[in-house]
């Protein structure tokens, strides 16, 4: 798959080295970025600025002069996410919190990972503008209920824009495009299937290496009709949406990837999900009777709510980071989250989140299936996996 | 040159597609973006934001409550700036100052295009928080005096910070940095020397295919021990400064372009510059005594202050469209700016600026030299232009 995506990127690297005509045939609705990151900060701070613009003064909008006094006090952009965010959303709501620019609530998940829409409900408020549910959980798999969530919150806010006699005209008083909903689907593309009208999303973070192509390119879909604000001003690229000279290269690999995703994909997964099956089912057959409560998969028991590639396991008492040490080179796994800036192994944010109890946390190995594996490597892998833990005396 | 960028770029196309630790040796100041754009506005968002943040209460920053009331009135961080800047900084600054986060003055030009030190000092505020002012234009190719520009900037801002008994320790009223001047190296790399020490600047933008690089790639330079905010918020890549999966790949190839630049540069530069003479001469000799007041070169008249490679020519009363397109094919030139968003051709805001009469920067042709062109091809882009101009009726 490497190669073929990298064979039709070859010629707009040797031939038509930066031809930026070559590209323009984007869809319409699909706007390239550099990273998932730039795709979920814009997806934020697009949809607080344009609520936070509906409420400024028309002559502010048009002021030229730079001594005009500081604007007046704004009814604050109010978002709600979950506690298990990728950083790109967690930290870019911490950022614009601290910078005043809006208020957020984390809702916290279930011991399976999984975002209650009831919850999210609750949390919405009259001046919410938007709510961000990652599609999918990169450490637990939880296959999050994206549609139930965004119907639930969109029902919630009708509450107060029904119930108040609000002058704008149609979002209440966040702003013309009422309440948006946001997903990063980062995780879940090539994985499950993804449809942003059954999702009932008005934008969707879609980033190309995690399912084949580059890494360097990625993508917001917004919906036809939905204002964000952009995040890059500068020339009219991408339909005026996202400025900066596009990166023909990497979108030509987006584009290649999303093909063999979509032709390969039904096939992929069935294999994904059968070799985690099987990963499963070879650890418990490895176990003893009497220790079969010491393991313990994290994430949804349900396997239409969990990614198929990913296994969140955890054997009580185990100790990862030396598992890990000890297992590598014969098996890439890892303790948490991925280490983003090479801060040591700590109990994930994910796991705390789901309450999962320490002496199993701390004994986590996320483990991934993938296009090559076999069902002997899985098999391997099992052996390898119960043999380090009976070393370490956790198991008989 | 492409072939040798793309050679050192390929292998990370097939064999280490998307390996990022390969390229973890970056220099510990120079943080990669996805394009100029991005750099810039990460410039102006950055420094404002620094701003602002230094005059938040420190209770506000560690706030986790949703529900606390709407910051206090800031003092607006103010940003000095000129008329002629791409629309990657005056776009960006007008969508802040538009959102009530900063307000600015552009500064005008002279009518070579060039930019006053002192009317940079005279726009400068106690609050002004950025300085940004382009290294050369794209279109006219005016070297500004960006070393001047930064000095009279500070001597200005430091009129403010002595005379007030601001409890702020280095950087008065507007935040721990104080003024800050960034620039938009996009024209000037590979084509002018660089040298950040000496330009005084505390950021820089550098723009990858602008020197040979893909398209895709490009950095932001910040001075050790100057903060800004970050832009983009995630995992902790480059240093903790810009989140987002590294694109190992384009990296690759604007080191590999910015290595071939230096080694190349003199002798490209001259080379650009004496075909670019010799246009000029040969648009001269081509005209009779009596039409020689009608052909106007555009930009600064003294060498030392031009990009060696563009020419801003005007010809009284050209029709420059017509005649860009009985020419194409033939010669490669444009009318105004690159035209971003497929606008029609209209006088440029440059030139305006510069106070061009408009029978001339009606007849404006903007072209480039390369590093292919030969002595043969400019004597011939020079008849072209005479006899399109004869055909016209506009010389004799």
């Amino acid at each position: 798959m490497v190669f073929q995506v990298a064979a039709e990127m070859a010629p707009f690297l040797f031939e038509h080295f930066g031809n930026p005509s070559s590209g323009h045939t984007y869809g319409k609705m699909v706007h390239f970025t550099s990273c998932g990151t730039e795709s979920d900060n814009w997806a934020i701070y697009g949809a607080v600025m344009a609520a936070r613009r509906a409420q400024l003064p028309q002559s502010q909008s048009q002021s030229q002069s730079p001594q005009r006094a500081p604007p007046p006090a704004l009814l604050l952009p109010h978002v709600v996410t979950t506690a298990i965010e990728h950083p790109a959303v967690l930290g870019h709501l911490k950022h614009l919190q601290e910078q005043g620019l809006l208020s957020y609530t984390a809702v916290p998940v279930d011991s399976e990972g999984l975002v209650d829409p009831e919850q999210i409900a609750a949390a919405v408020q009259p001046n919410t503008a938007l709510v961000t549910v990652m599609h999918s959980n990169n450490e637990v798999g939880a296959v999050q209920p994206i549609a139930e969530i965004a119907a639930a919150a969109r029902r919630a806010h009708a509450r107060f824009t029904s119930s108040t006699s609000s002058s704008s005209s149609s979002g209440g008083c966040t702003g013309t495009n009422g309440l948006l909903v946001h997903s990063d689907a980062a995780q879940s593309t090539g994985k499950v299937e993804l449809d942003v009208r059954t999702l009932g999303v008005d934008a969707l973070t879609i980033v190309g290496h995690k399912f084949g192509a580059p890494k360097g390119v990625a993508a917001l879909y917004i919906r036809r009709g939905v204002h964000l604000d952009n995040y890059f001003h500068g020339g009219g690229q991408e339909g005026g949406r996202r400025a900066g000279t596009e990166n023909i290269m990497q979108v030509v690999g987006l584009g290649a990837a999303a093909e063999l995703a979509r032709r390969e994909g039904p096939r992929l997964r069935r294999h994904l999900g059968d070799m985690a099956e099987r990963l499963m089912e070879a650890l418990r057959a490895g176990l003893r009777p009497e220790d079969q409560d010491k393991l313990r998969l994290n994430g949804p028991r349900q396997p239409a709510s969990r990614l198929p590639n990913t296994l969140s396991l955890s054997i009580r008492g185990l100790n990862s980071a030396v598992a890990l040490q000890r297992l590598s080179g014969q098996l890439a796994a890892s303790a948490g989250a991925a280490c983003h800036s090479g801060e040591a192994a700590s109990v994930s944010a994910v796991l705390r989140a789901m309450r999962v109890p320490f002496e199993f946390a701390a004994g986590t190995l996320r483990l991934s299936t993938g296009r090559h594996t076999t069902a002997e490597e899985v098999d391997a892998a099992a052996k390898l996996i119960v043999q380090e833990a009976r070393r370490q005396g956790v198991l008989g």
